[in-house]
C-alpha cells in the first residue's frame, strides 16, 4: 500500500506576536510562503529598527521554495521581503496594489530589478510547483487584499490574511462570499485565520461609517482641517478626499510615505481624485482656511511623521493655527498609547480641536470581529483549524470559538513560531519543530545585534557608563597615569566632581593593593575595579553605570 | 477704601499629566498645600525611578507654608512627601487610612519619627494657620478618600481630590451629597475638580460590580484562584477575600506591598478577614487546588512584582499551574498596555485561564464619568472652575463641559502648572508664573539628572558607546599606545574584528595627520575623531554610537 502523502504547515512568524507573518505550506519536496511581513521592536529591543523572521529552515531548504503568495500590502505582511529576497531569489504572487506596494520597498533596497513580482487576479487560479494558488477577495484597511487558497494533493487550504466582513466597502468590491462557500462545500482541510480582533464581540463596522464621520467633522469645521491616517489605508484617504471635495476644500498631502502610497494608488487606479482637487503645501497656504484640508502621516505619534513635527511646532511648511480641526483616523497600536496622548496634547495646546478614535467613530479596525470571525469558521467548513495573527491569548480565544462552533478539540492547533503540524486527509499531528525565531535588523546590521548588545544597552539606558582608564607599565606593573574616569548618562559630572574625586582613590587603591599582579589581560584587576567601583558607586548613589575598566600597557 | 482680600492658586502639578498632583492655595502671607503626589516616569526618561514636582516656589516662600492636606492615600497624591517633608517641615492633615498609608512610606526614608501627621475626620472643621480646613467623604478606589474644603475670607475652595459617585461603595460609606451641596447653596467660590475621566460618557460602575464578577468567576473556578490588583484597593481586596470565604478558600497574600497595605488596612480597621481565612503561601499550597485564593501585586505587569515573575517561572514560591485562574483586576494604565498583553500571554502558555479587563466586568474605575462630573458641578455650583488631574485634553474637555453648564467662559481657568490665578470674591484672572516642572529621581539623586544625562542615556540606549583610549607623550605629541578602542551595546565584538581595526587605522591616521598639534585639553583633536570614526562608523553600519575619546598623557 502507498504511504498517504502528507502535508506540512510551518508558521515562521504570526504565532503568540502581532507582526511578522509568514506561514510555510510544505508538500513532498515543495515549498510555498505565504505573507512575509515584518514587526517592529518591542520596547526591550533597544536601538532596533525592525524585526524580521527567522528564515534559517527556508535557508536551509532553498532549493525547494517555489515562491511567496501574499494576502495583502501591509508592512507585517510584506515588509521582510526586502530582506529576504536577497537570500532567497522566489517570484513573488499578488494583487495589483500588493504588488505596487512591495515594489516601492523593494526599490529603497535596490532589488526592484532583479524581484520577479506576478500579478494575479482574485479567482484566478495559478500553478506555483506542484501547488495550485487562488486569490479570493476580502476586505481589509488596505484595498486589494485577498485569502489565499493553496490546492494540495491532501487537501485544500485556504489561509484568510488579515480580513474583516465589510458589506458596504468604499471600493465596491465585496468579499467573495461564493468562493469561500464553494470551497467550504467542496471541502476544506485547513482553515488558517486572523485572530487579531477576537476579543471584540459583535460585528466590526464598516469603513463606510467613517466617511459619515468625516462628514458630519467638515460640516462643523470653520477653518483648516488635518487628516492623520495610515499612508496605506487607500480607502480612508479616498473618503476624506470626496469629503473635502463635497465641501469645495482643495487637498494637500504632507509626510513622505503618504505622498508615495498617493502616488502609488492613482497610477494603479485604486485612488480617483477630481481634477484640481490637489494642490501643493505653498499653494495650501494661501487659500482660505476654510478652502483645505491636509492629509498627513503621523497617526501613530511617530517621532519623525509630519504630523508629531507638526505638533511640536518643528515642520517646515505646516504649522498648527489655533482654529484648527485635526481628525486622528487611527487607534494607538499596542505601545504608541503614550505617544499619540502626548502628541494630542500639544495640538490642543497649540488651540487646535482634535477629533480621536476614543471620543469619536473617527476610525473603524480592518480586523473581524467575533461574529464575523464565525462566519468565515462557517463559509469555509474545514476539518482543522489553525488560529493564526495575534498574540498567544487571542489564537487561544480563536481556538476555543472554533471548538464551541463544533471543531473538534483535536483538530483545532494553536501553534508557536516554528512548530510543525503534519496533516493528512484525515489526520493531523504536532510532528516536531524546526528553527525559527525574531532576526533584529539594526541599521545595516541584520541580526547582529544579540542578547548580550540589547542587555549592554539595557544598562546603559538605565544608568549610564563610567570608564576608567588606568595606564600602567609593562614591565613593572606600576601605574604610569591615571586613573582617568569619564563618565555619560549617569551623573552630571560638574555637580559631582567630588564624586569623581572620590572614585578615582577608590581605583587607585585597589591598584596600589594588587601590586601589578595580575595574568595577561589584567582580568582580575578588571574584575576587582568593577567590584569594588560598583559597591562604591551603589552605595553613593544607589545607581548601577556600567564600568568599563580599559588597562592600558606602556 | 480697604484693598479687596485676594487668593492665589498655584498648581505645582497635575495640570496636563497624569500624577504628582500639588495644589498650592495662597492667601496674604499664608500657604496651604493640598496633596503632594509623584509621578511615574514618562518613557523617555530612561533610568528614572520616580518624578516628584518641583518645589522651588514653597522652599522661596517656607516660612508662609502652614501644612499640607492630603485627599486620599494613592502615590500621586503622597507619593512626594518623604522628599518634600525633608525640606519642608510642616504638618501632614488627612484621614486615618490616608495617614496610615503615608507613615509606611515615611518609615522607609526614616521620616516616621519627626513628621508632624494630625489625623482629621470629615465633616470635622479644622484651623491651619488662617485657612479653617474641612474633609468631605467621595469615593474612590481607595478608602477613605476625601475632598478637600478650604475656607478663606475671599470664599470658599472645593479641590474634589480623585473621586467617583459610587451609590453602593463596600464600606457602605457615600459620599457626602449633603455637605457638597450645602457648601453649593451657601456660595463657592472656585471647584478643583478631577478630569481624569471625562472622556467617558454615563456613570462610572459600583466597586460592587467587581463583587458580583469575582462571585462569578469563583463560582466556575475548579482549580486554585490569583486576584491580581493594586495593593491599595482595599475594597476589592475585601470583596476578593469574602467571595474566597463564601466558597469555602482560605487567602494567602504573595507581594511585599500588598502584605504592607493589608496590615496596615487590618490594624486600622479598613479590612475584616474572617478568623482562620488568612495563611501562609506554604500551608496554602499544602490545601487542595480548589480551597485556596492568592492575592497578589503585579496588575500593572510591573518586571518585579509577584504576578510577573510567577509568569515567568521564576517566583521562590508560587508556581502557575495549568487550570489555575487568574484574575488581573485592574486597567493598564497607559504605557503599561504592552507589559500587561505579555504577563497575560506567560500566563496562558503555562495553561491558566487569565480573565482581565477587556473581557469581563473585572475591574471598574475609580474616578467619575461625565455625569459625575455634571453632578459634582451641580451639587457645589462654584463661580469659579478649574479642571484638574488630567493630561491637557481632559482639562480641555472638563472646561468645555462646565461651560456647556452655563459656567460663564471667563469663569473657567484651564492652567498650567506654575501658573498663578488670582481670585477676588468676584474676579478671577492669570496672574503670572511661578517656577514649576518635574524633579527626576534616580537612586538617591534628587533632581541630578538633567537633560544632558538624559540625552546621553537616550544615544547609549539606542546605538551603544565606543570609546577610543589614546596615549600620548607630553612632550613630543606623539602616540605612545593605542589607540584602544573598546564598545559596548554597537556590534558584537567577536564578529566585527575587521570593523574594529579598521576604526583603529581611522583613528591612527586622524592623530598623524594632527601630528600632535592641539590647546591643552586635545579638544580640537577630539572632535575630529568623534567626526571622521563617526561618519565611517555610520557608512558601515547606520548606526550612531556615542564616540566616547579619551587622551592620556604621559
Amino acid at each position: 500500500m502507498a504511504k498517504e502523502p502528507k502535508l506540512n504547515l510551518i508558521p515562521l512568524g504570526g504565532m503568540g506576536e502581532i507582526g511578522k507573518n509568514l506561514m510555510v505550506v510544505k508538500f513532498e519536496e515543495s515549498i510555498l510562503i505565504l505573507d512575509c511581513g515584518l514587526m517592529f521592536p518591542e520596547e526591550d529591543m533597544l536601538g532596533i529598527d525592525i524585526v524580521i523572521p527567522d528564515i534559517t529552515y527556508l535557508l536551509e531548504n532553498k532549493d525547494l521554495v517555489c515562491g511567496v503568495v501574499l494576502s495583502h500590502g501591509h508592512e507585517d505582511h510584506i515588509g521582510a521581503l526586502p530582506y529576504v529576497l536577497k537570500q532567497l531569489k522566489v517570484p513573488v504572487y499578488g494583487t495589483k496594489l500588493t504588488l505596487g506596494l512591495l515594489q516601492d520597498k523593494l526599490k529603497e533596497q535596490g532589488l526592484a530589478e532583479e524581484a520577479r513580482l506576478k500579478e494575479v487576479k482574485p479567482r484566478e487560479i495559478i500553478s506555483i510547483g506542484p501547488f495550485k494558488v487562488e486569490l479570493v477577495r476580502v476586505s481589509h484597511s488596505v484595498p486589494d487584499a485577498v485569502s489565499i487558497v493553496v490546492y494540495t494533493p491532501v487537501g485544500k487550504i485556504v489561509y484568510t490574511g488579515d480580513f474583516k466582513i465589510d458589506h458596504t466597502p468604499v471600493d465596491g468590491e465585496i468579499t467573495d462570499f461564493f468562493r469561500l462557500a464553494q470551497l467550504g462545500e467542496e471541502g476544506v482541510l485547513v482553515l488558517i485565520s486572523d485572530s487579531t480582533n477576537v476579543e471584540h464581540l459583535g460585528y466590526t463596522m464598516s469603513e463606510r461609517m467613517v466617511g459619515d464621520a468625516f462628514d458630519e467633522v467638515f460640516r462643523q469645521a470653520k477653518e483648516r482641517i488635518i487628516v492623520a491616517t495610515f499612508a496605506s489605508n487607500i480607502h480612508r484617504l479616498q473618503q476624506a478626499i470626496n469629503t473635502a471635495h463635497r465641501y469645495g476644500r482643495k487637498v494637500s498631502v504632507v509626510g513622505r510615505s503618504m505622498i508615495n502610497v498617493i502616488n502609488i494608488a492613482c497610477e494603479l487606479g485604486y485612488l480617483q481624485i477630481p481634477e484640481g482637487t490637489l494642490v501643493e503645501i505653498e499653494e495650501a497656504k494661501r487659500l482660505p482656511k476654510n478652502k483645505i484640508v491636509f492629509l498627513s502621516t503621523g497617526s501613530q505619534g511617530e517621532p519623525m511623521s509630519a504630523l508629531t513635527r507638526m505638533a511640536l511646532g518643528e515642520h517646515r511648511l505646516v504649522e498648527i493655527l489655533p482654529g484648527d480641526t485635526i481628525i486622528i483616523s487611527a487607534t494607538p497600536i499596542p505601545g504608541n498609547e503614550k505617544l499619540v496622548a502626548r502628541i494630542i496634547d500639544q495640538l490642543f495646546k497649540r488651540g487646535a480641536n482634535v477629533i480621536y478614535d476614543s471620543i469619536s467613530e473617527i476610525h473603524v479596525s480592518g480586523h473581524a470581529s467575533r461574529e464575523e470571525l464565525k462566519l468565515m469558521l462557517n463559509l469555509v467548513k474545514p476539518k482543522f483549524f489553525v488560529p493564526s495573527h495575534g498574540q498567544y491569548r487571542m489564537l487561544i480565544k480563536h481556538a476555543a470559538l472554533a471548538k464551541s462552533m463544533g471543531i473538534p478539540p483535536e483538530n483545532v492547533f494553536v501553534v508557536e513560531n516554528g512548530q510543525i503540524i503534519e496533516f493528512g486527509r484525515q489526520s493531523g499531528r504536532f510532528a516536531g519543530r524546526v528553527a525559527a525565531g525574531r532576526v533584529l535588523i539594526d541599521g545595516l546590521g541584520i541580526g547582529d545585534v544579540g542578547n548580550i548588545v540589547l542587555r549592554d544597552r539595557k544598562q546603559l539606558s538605565q544608568d549610564g557608563i563610567m570608564v576608567v582608564v588606568v595606564t600602567i607599565d609593562r614591565e613593572s606593573g606600576q601605574l604610569v597615569a591615571g586613573p582617568d574616569i569619564v563618565s555619560r548618562g549617569f551623573v552630571y559630572v560638574r555637580e559631582s566632581e567630588e564624586l569623581m574625586e572620590e572614585a578615582r582613590e577608590k581605583v587607585k587603591k585597589t591598584l596600589e593593593k594588587s601590586n601589578g599582579q595580575d595574568v595577561p589581560g589584567w582580568t582580575a584587576i578588571k574584575s576587582q575595579v568593577r567590584d569594588i567601583l560598583g559597591k562604591f558607586l551603589y552605595e553613593k548613589t544607589r545607581r548601577r553605570p556600567m564600568i568599563l575598566p580599559i588597562i592600558v600597557e606602556i
